[in-house]
């Protein structure tokens, strides 16, 4: 779709959904007369609508409701904004019992009140709208859920009963969506996280600190040492730094004066001040200084997996989306001017061969951008600087035909950037990389290099995060792949499973073969039943479940099945080891077929 | 040397540098007639004497005063014990200018005063010996070097001038030892750290925080590998925990109460206080917890390259050796009564392997037991544990046929366990790798297991960490090979050098077939001399520099300098990976020839 017409579609639908919500007020006031109304907004998805029900409703009377709104947009019921004086109206409301409406009628400024009323007056609603033309156009509804909600959104006020629904064109559209919501339900990072074993949050070690458990690290290492392979390939440099640095380097870069908020509290020992490190510039830009650099050392690119700590809201904690010690693929490059060009798109190149092997299929590009003209003040460095980064990351993206959106005065102080979003099978969208100029660092840190002619310069110096967060980009690899992650970096690739005791020793063998071809491979031979058996395996998404038996033993081969197409059959040991090596070299991502072949 | 043949000889030793001592402030007598004595011990290596003298001198002077020692020991003269009244002694000294050593006259309580006195009273001195009889007996000496030292260690005290020197039996030993002082000094972590890049200080970051700079971080990641691989193949899981956990943790554990002194100081977040984590135990006693676990699942073996963060004083702080952050190759086995024996084989089996392939050709172990007879209540746990769990570590010990020394008292209150000392090719000891059980965090944690009859039973719980220490291990490595690396985990393999500008397509060509190999290869086609970039080769001990110009060209081969032959000849490039690839695979250590070719 194009941009235009998408917005087009947007916008009929937030219509078409707040004209929804007005139906389920009318439904609800039509079975409950004594409901009072509380606000009713179309939103992200859908609509709500919050009430004062006399008696408490139930998740079952949706059902009822939903039908009573049917029968309304059956009915094909104009829906007409009328103006109201507003005098007028509040004299009228005090009349009836919607003492919500009346409150927020008192608040609203002006003399003219609008209002939209369903069919001959048969429902009226304080409303600014849009709305559709009749309720014939709502399309498909469905209500979805019930929950709490303070009115306005204050806790020392009433508990209302919030309705949620949603609504789409057609039948197909709307079925389709409840699908995709109950599949990512069922791909939700933490529900998948604790199935498969990949991670915890333990109350006692502290709110937004996940561990890593077995099977996450496994999957953590594998994409540590393929990041850092990629890297080296590329020629960067890995240091580590503590995750604790002295007060004084946070003063040298300016973060305990615009950061301090976000960083964890100091620690005094031996009268000198440490904090938790909530970024690991500035202790790369002190390796950068240990000596001095020449234009033939640039572009210089150090790389770091550096665990920080920077302070979230416990109420904004999420899993592993939102945390408060993450773990990130950090990088800084400095470069002379003319390198500058080719640096961004060397981090383009390499940002798109790992979204290609992590089987992130979607991504598009944000080029944040200085708004100079309205806020000079606000950007730190050199005017000209600014301008030769900003149309540099314009024409490396242009040049590279990549789909952008630009956003003038999204640039952080220090520099314009360019984020990537990765897009998933559902269209959610996560950032999980950035590309970004830095002009305030080298000042503060004094960063230079001796040029060709023996002239001291200030490089160009980006900071960039293939994985801004392991602990973000590992929730949307979860989300994405369902927990059926590629072979390649899976936790635990194949099981083998002898159908009984006696076939014990061959699975053995067969075990250790795999163990010698370097699979991560696991024996399963606990005296449950094979059935159950490969059901946990099938729970925890092993990719291939290897089954042995006599007719396996006589004829020196495996029953391989397969998460994709199940049984694959009668199979020599070296020839599954070779299409395995050949399916982890590829970096093959899994792709559930549509319909399953029952076997 | 049996045991008590090796202590007469250390106690001869060190009777003869106690006598050396007197026979160097008896020289510096007959030179400087005006100096003061302060006092002249033995010490480890040597022995010194500290000297208020009238005039500074200086380390020039060591000769002079040498010399002059040379001659006293030559003459022969006895050595002879003789005791005076305290009071006349004190009369006596008096008179004379020796008002440092009258000072310590009457500090001494007692009527008898002990001196030793040198020839028919050509020197006498306070002193308790015992001495060599003569001061033929001296054998051969050298003064090293002088330092200031405060009178009585007490910084308000008058600064002296300390002189040290040692002796030995005969020139032989004496060279011997000087040789390889001279070597320890050349292999000091520090100095080679600095001279390879391997890490850095930085004082802006933080004392006692080493930084891994590329070369050391490239070590050090092949080395946690290796370790990953070999414990994997032992059956071991591994987590990572965050570096902070809440207070609660260390309450549970009883850190707070006993070990709070080597935290660094709490963090409060929303009310909520932190701690940096001194040890990775609580948050791997809170993983085994997660799931209920039954004796099918023992031994359960957890491991974690845990970076842990303790206070130490800044003064004792020194390079990688001491220092307030480091990682361990940390792990938890939980294992059945059972299971114990085999589980402490294994760990040892580990640490076997582990030590010959990193060349650490020289091991010890010290058994540090109990002494619940004098100190009862020192001990947590069951008695009944401690004797199963020291009985079973002695076993161990003996059933391997180990070397090692029983040090009763030294167990930890929690437990008892085997350290494994490494020694370098100098006699050096550091300890490396710990084995301990742990019979106080299972009862505060509550770790349990179900038994085969269904009964809820407490493990045996062993910590063990192969590299206690990242940073002290690489300290002890460096030393241990002199900066000269087994090629396996060597930051760079193979330097490619171009004669000059016309081999570089070749060179090129070279390098791309090394980097395929996976070999860690540089290619150094600096506009500087072959020779000067050989050398800068040299000087970063990289174990092989390769070659090519007009003669490898034509020939299709490459010149090969080992730092071990120096020239290896023509070699085709695949016969020369090929011969890596098996130097790397048997993990052969470097060992420097006596006598180097010249070539």
């Amino acid at each position: 779709m194009e941009n235009e017409e998408k917005q087009q579609y947007e916008e009929h639908l937030e219509s078409m959904r707040h004209s929804a919500s007005h139906v389920l007020a009318h439904a609800v006031l039509k079975l409950y007369p004594d409901a009072k109304l509380g606000i009713g907004p179309a939103i992200e998805n859908g609509f709500y609508y919050d009430f004062e029900f006399s008696e408490p409703i139930e998740e079952g009377d949706l059902k009822k409701i939903e039908k009573e709104m049917k029968k309304i947009i059956k009915r094909g019921l104009p829906i007409t904004q009328v103006s109201m004086n507003r005098k007028d109206a509040i004299e009228y409301y005090k009349k009836t019992e919607q003492t919500y409406k009346l409150e927020l009628m008192e608040d609203i400024e002006g003399d003219e009140l609008s209002f939209y009323i369903t069919g001959e007056n048969e429902f009226a609603d304080l409303c600014r709208g849009p709305h559709v033309s009749t309720t014939k156009d709502i399309g498909a509804i469905k209500l979805t859920k019930t929950a709490g909600a303070y009115w306005r959104g204050d806790e020392t006020k009433k508990m209302l009963t919030r309705i949620y629904g949603t609504a789409f064109d057609t039948e197909n559209e709307l079925n389709t969506f409840l699908k995709n919501q109950e599949e990512l339900e069922n791909r939700n990072h933490r529900k998948i996280g604790k199935q498969l074993e990949l991670f915890a949050i333990i109350t006692e070690i502290g709110q937004g600190l996940p561990v890593w458990l077995p099977r996450g690290y496994t999957m953590r290492r594998i994409l540590e040492d393929y990041v850092i392979r990629l890297e080296r390939d590329y020629g960067y440099l890995h240091i580590l730094t503590p995750h604790i640095n002295r007060e004084v380097l946070f003063e040298t870069s300016g973060h305990l004066g615009f950061y301090k908020d976000s960083m964890y509290p100091p620690m005094v020992v031996d009268d000198e001040v440490y904090y938790l490190k909530p970024m690991n510039c500035p202790a790369g830009m002190m390796v950068y200084n240990l000596e001095p650099k020449s234009y033939r050392d640039l572009p210089y690119k150090l790389g770091e997996f550096g665990t920080v700590y920077r302070y979230e809201k416990s109420g904004e904690l999420q899993g592993l989306q939102r945390v408060r010690g993450f773990t990130q693929n950090d990088a800084h490059i400095f470069c002379t001017p003319e390198q500058l060009e080719a640096s961004i798109h060397e981090v383009l190149d390499m940002f798109h061969i790992f979204y290609k092997d992590v089987g992130f299929l979607k991504y598009k590009f944000r080029l944040s951008l200085s708004d100079k003209e309205a806020n000079p003040k606000k950007y730190a460095g050199d005017p000209e600087r600014w301008k030769i980064a900003e149309e540099t990351l314009r024409k490396v993206l242009t040049d590279r035909e990549a789909e952008f959106e630009e956003m003038p005065g999204d640039a952080a102080f220090y520099g314009p950037k360019i984020d990537v979003q990765a897009v998933n099978v559902f269209g959610k969208e996560d950032s999980v990389s950035t590309v970004q100029l830095d002009f305030n660092l080298p000042q503060r840190f004094n960063i230079k290099y001796i040029d060709d002619a023996g002239v001291e310069q200030e490089p160009f110096v980006i900071h960039r995060a293939i994985i801004g967060s392991f602990e973000r980009f590992f929730a949307f690899l979860i989300e994405t792949h369902g927990g059926d992650f590629p072979l390649w970096f899976t936790p635990e690739q194949v099981y083998v499973i002898p159908i009984s005791d006696k076939h014990h020793e061959y699975a053995q063998s067969v075990y250790e073969d795999f163990k010698n071809a370097d699979l991560r491979v696991k024996l399963d031979a606990r005296t449950k039943s094979m059935q159950s058996r490969i059901r946990d395996a099938e729970k925890m998404k092993i990719p291939y479940i290897v089954v042995v038996g006599d007719k396996e033993i006589e004829t020196e081969t495996i029953s391989v099945r397969s998460r994709k197409n199940k049984s694959e059959g009668l199979m020599k040991v070296q020839e599954f080891i070779d299409s395995l090596k050949e399916e982890i070299r590829t970096k093959e991502p899994f792709t559930p077929l549509e319909e399953e072949d029952s076997n």
